[in-house]
């Protein structure tokens, strides 16, 4: 069968170059980008690799795959600290691409590099043996020294979290299941809401510089609410309380919380919600707080940090509850 | 069946954080790695992906799947005249990964590691829907605004090569068809020679200074000796000649050019060389190679550049010849 779909030299041309309109990425004709640091900068380098059937489902919209596989990279830039400076791709592409699809996942990371101020700088694109794969290595840049670590978080913090918690884990319930909102009385509105949110991650870029001026440890939220506080306080040597009554919930997480308090639970810590959890000094915390708001990405105080040696301590109505029996999504 | 092999952050402690002693890696602890850029040096960013059944042989030995993982990528930093700074890796691990298989992974990258100077930042594992991938992005650096270009070449320069070209498509040749030394009278010493070379590639990372100091223009031959001279040419805006007698050839290739000058040919620009193609001024060919060669990576003179637009001619016995059916080998 001829393919007269076109060749690596012809697809970098076609596609990926205009993308990459950062003079460093020497328009994707070279073996490799060169970057010119600022001074005064450190750079701040993170990859995400994200497989059909593990990350995301194989028929979602191209556009939808690109914006997330972005999406996740630039959300572990914004919890250091960091503004995005540039990305490479590594592209697998199952055997049965077409332009079309090529086209529409080119316009995802079109809008999504509009959106973030992110340019592409390099990549490589393969033939992959069986489904698509997208490796991303993402670069960020902050202040000297101001990139925002794990291991920072000290007694006597304020732990707060950034939009709401449990959206996407639900949505993934709903894809998975067609019946799960009908069941659980949610809404239409509510239903795409949860879908959208398990769809399209919305990594908080704004709040790289209020966690570089203000936070001593933070990172996002993928593992699971609770699997991650669990990372911090453990990286951090200290323990953590979690007021389960002050996590911020949209209206369809609430309202799963009062139909079907199990499946809540499940969401609660089922990861994929790419929100920035926090330690910030109490003295900072209002400062903290309100320039997030204007940055355009509310956080929630939900808890704080004590001395201690990795535990996560969780309350509900005063009371400590037991974390329950989910760890945690596991992406591999 | 219950699985008892290691989990994602276990294996990071167990395998990959004893490769990230960086302090920049943050001991793979973090969302993010964090590098202080040297002042008055550029960074040189690559991504090579590589695919099981594309790229090599899946039941090849971990040890060598790994070095080729990070070989490719360290010779275009060599290419471009950096040196190698560090590497994100991205593995997505079939799903009948072993640990042993992964003991042997990481003891590969630990070799290698050792003899190049670099070390592992960070990265991701996933589960991989079939085979195995590897992703790695890998970071140089070069003294600001010596990173060498493919688009430099200017009339009148030098072409030289490094090392023998045609070796590792000849590897792939007796990979594919056990017969195919036997045939052509090679040697079991010349037979061991062509297979080692398609296994591991040898990059030429001393030559990354000689480069930055002489070299007007270079790459590294993955495509094929013509192919990828016809990309500098092109970059460049340059007619690009080779004397093929001058082509420097194992006594395996020798061996080959006379006794199937058909698979001879088409092993001259089989890609998977690895080696390095550079375009020197000719008052300094004397310079690069002589620092060349004390660097420990002999370069031979094989052609020159001429006023043009991109052409490759050839010459063979003083005659121009056509370059044959092949124009490199698809990765993709």
């Amino acid at each position: 069968m001829e393919d007269d779909r076109p060749g690596e030299f012809e697809l970098i041309r076609r596609y990926f170059a205009p993308l990459a309109s950062d003079p460093g990425s020497l328009g994707l004709t070279d073996d490799a980008a060169v970057l010119t640091p600022e001074p005064g900068y450190d750079l701040v380098l993170t990859k995400d690799m994200l497989a059909a059937g593990v990350h995301f489902f194989a028929g979602d919209a191209p556009e939808a795959i690109a914006a997330k596989a972005l999406r996740v990279n630039l959300s572990d830039l914004a919890a250091k600290g960091a503004r995005p400076r540039g990305y490479l791709m590594g592209l697998a592409l199952p055997s049965g691409w077409t332009e079309d699809w090529l086209k529409g996942f080119c316009a995802g990371l079109e809008d999504d590099q509009n959106a973030y101020g992110i340019r592409l700088l390099g990549g490589d694109t393969i033939r992959s043996g069986n489904g698509l794969q997208v490796s991303i290595t993402a670069i960020g840049e902050v202040e000297t020294g101001r990139a925002v670590r794990r291991s920072g978080a000290r007694p006597g913090e304020v732990l707060f979290v950034s939009g709401t918690i449990g959206d996407a884990a639900a949505g993934l319930k709903a894809r998975l299941d067609a019946g799960f909102c009908q069941a659980h009385d949610l809404t239409e509105t509510e239903e795409q809401h949860v879908l959208d949110r398990y769809l399209l991650p919305r990594p908080r870029t704004g709040l790289a510089r209020p966690l570089s001026e203000f936070a001593s440890a933070a990172l996002d939220v993928s593992d699971g609410l609770i699997a991650d506080c669990g990372h911090l306080a453990s990286a951090s040597a200290v323990d953590i309380t979690i007021d389960l009554d002050k996590v911020p919930l949209s209206d369809a997480l609430q309202h799963l919380k009062v139909k079907a308090p199990d499946d809540f639970a499940h969401c609660l810590n089922g990861g994929d919600d790419y929100e920035i959890l926090a330690c910030v000094p109490a003295e900072h915390a209002a400062a903290f707080q309100k320039t997030a708001r204007l940055a355009g990405c509310p956080v929630a105080e939900i808890g704080h940090v004590e001395a201690g040696s990795g535990a996560v301590r969780l309350l509900q109505a005063g009371n400590p509850v037991s974390p329950g029996p989910e760890s945690g999504f596991r992406h591999f």
